[in-house]
């Protein structure tokens, strides 16, 4: 590669907000791409981005953006990319490859197989684990991913040329490359981070709807601070989340409930054995983890 | 009452950690106590707790010492309380009031109806919100209790006048006095603090045991870390708070496996508008109780 030739020539960004704008400016930060292209559905959007150095311009028609483009990244809610890849499918060039920043993976990949169909190939599923809210282009910051984890979920049909380019770019963001199934990212994210999240709203929702409500909250304390902190998340965002895995996410509650049906048991027993048994267990799994 | 005269005249404390430490020490930097007498299982600790001024000197023999209490606070774990509560039992005097530290009460309560008897109306329990953990007398701090809750649990046997030096001694340690039932009081904690260590302690447990437990840590962030920060708590002590509240404990757990019950089913369903009706209400009370 030439000193002076940036690895890549034209990205293109659905999405300029914290996922997507954030991973421009890396690459630009870094030297590593000629343009930046911004699609977006509110034009004032794509304006502040454009001001921001984020994009160079703004794209209008993807017929005339897709083509040429090394990298595609669709960085916007799970729920727009469907008609996203179905706009895009028709122009996607030899050498353009499609990415996407979505939190979950096995619905993605089966919107990006319906509208890519046999250039499926050119999609690399990806899932950067770098903030949940997308706050727009203000937001992005050209040192978002460093240090952070990217998973990529490669696809039976992606070859390794593709596969290269989409962890080198997100290499060259400064982030560390995981490669998972799409079916094994789903139930990892199911399990560390979609079900306490439904956790900690049941138990929040379970007090709140008590007409004595106020009590139990008066004497919450610290350790209920933590175990709910993630109930004063956005509720339709994590509707959306819990919707897009449903499948994993019920496989994983299900689990779940067992390990309470047997907690269940131990304490009606009093089995004060058994119950010490867990507890000490995942206090060691969780001081290895937390020190780690 | 005098000026010069200290409020209270002999206070005899069970276990002079953390809990009857603060307690005592409180009492003395307000100049409410003549004298403050330890009892513990530990000869050395006790020597600790005079050296650091927590208590005036130990006692050797209850029979000596109870019948000329003005309070006698038991502040040692519940599970000990049983057999102190036999020990005093047939010293208290006419002016000897009973009170604890023990965060169940219901088990407290039922302990020391067998060894009070027709003396039961001298106990009043008590439960002081200010640290899980009692780690000896040096971790014991006069401002413990400044702004804290300690919630007083009185019997139908407990008269005005010992009700109110039990809440008159809390409150010249700094704290804020509420009223419950035994009974609402278990029901509470069992709620807002036993409940969710137990929900987190099942979750870290639930994922430690597999095959690819490590997989499943790798990916875990910052919403798991506040969640699952209670699971990293004492095992012993969580299953001995667990067995001692273990009939509301239950009550607690019922209800939140009903509520997962409907989770599940509304998930199993895609119903998108209903899951979000529960993470709103959910959120909603849980940024007002935060912001309270």
């Amino acid at each position: 590669m030439d000193a002076g030739q940036p690895e890549f020539g034209k990205i293109v960004v659905f999405g300029t907000g914290l996922i997507g704008g954030s991973f421009a400016l890396a690459l630009k930060a870094a030297g590593a791409v000629e343009e930046v292209v911004g699609f977006g559905r509110t034009p004032s959007t794509l304006r502040v981005a454009q001001e921001l150095g984020v994009i160079d311009r703004a794209g209008i028609n993807p017929a005339h953006e897709i083509g040429d483009a090394d990298i595609v990244l669709v960085a916007t809610p799970v729920a727009q990319m469907p008609e996203i890849f179905a706009r895009i499918a028709p122009y996607l060039g030899p050498n353009t490859i499609v990415t996407d920043g979505g939190s979950t993976k096995g619905d993605v990949v089966a919107a990006a197989r319906a509208a890519f169909r046999g250039h499926i190939g050119k999609f690399v599923p990806a899932h950067p684990i770098a903030g949940a809210e997308n706050s727009g282009p203000s937001a992005a910051r050209r040192d978002l991913y460093q240090g952070k984890k990217v998973v990529v979920t490669p696809l039976p049909e992606n070859n390794d040329e593709r596969l290269d380019h989409v962890k080198r770019a997100w290499a060259l963001c400064g982030a560390d490359i995981y490669e998972l199934t799409p079916e094994m990212h789903d139930r990892v994210f199911a399990a560390v981070s979609h079900l306490p999240h439904l956790l900690s709203f049941a138990l929040v929702h379970d007090l709140a709807v008590r007409p004595d409500a106020d009590l139990f909250f008066t004497f919450a304390a610290s350790g209920f601070r933590d175990f709910t902190r993630i109930a004063a998340s956005h509720p339709e965002m994590w509707r959306d989340i819990c919707l897009a895995n449903r499948a994993a996410l019920l496989g994983e509650l299900d689990s779940y409930r067992s390990q309470l049906d047997e907690l269940r048991e131990v304490l009606d027993q009093a089995d004060g054995e058994r119950l010490e048994d867990i507890f000490g267990i995942a206090r060691q799994a969780r001081r290895e983890w937390g020190s780690s």
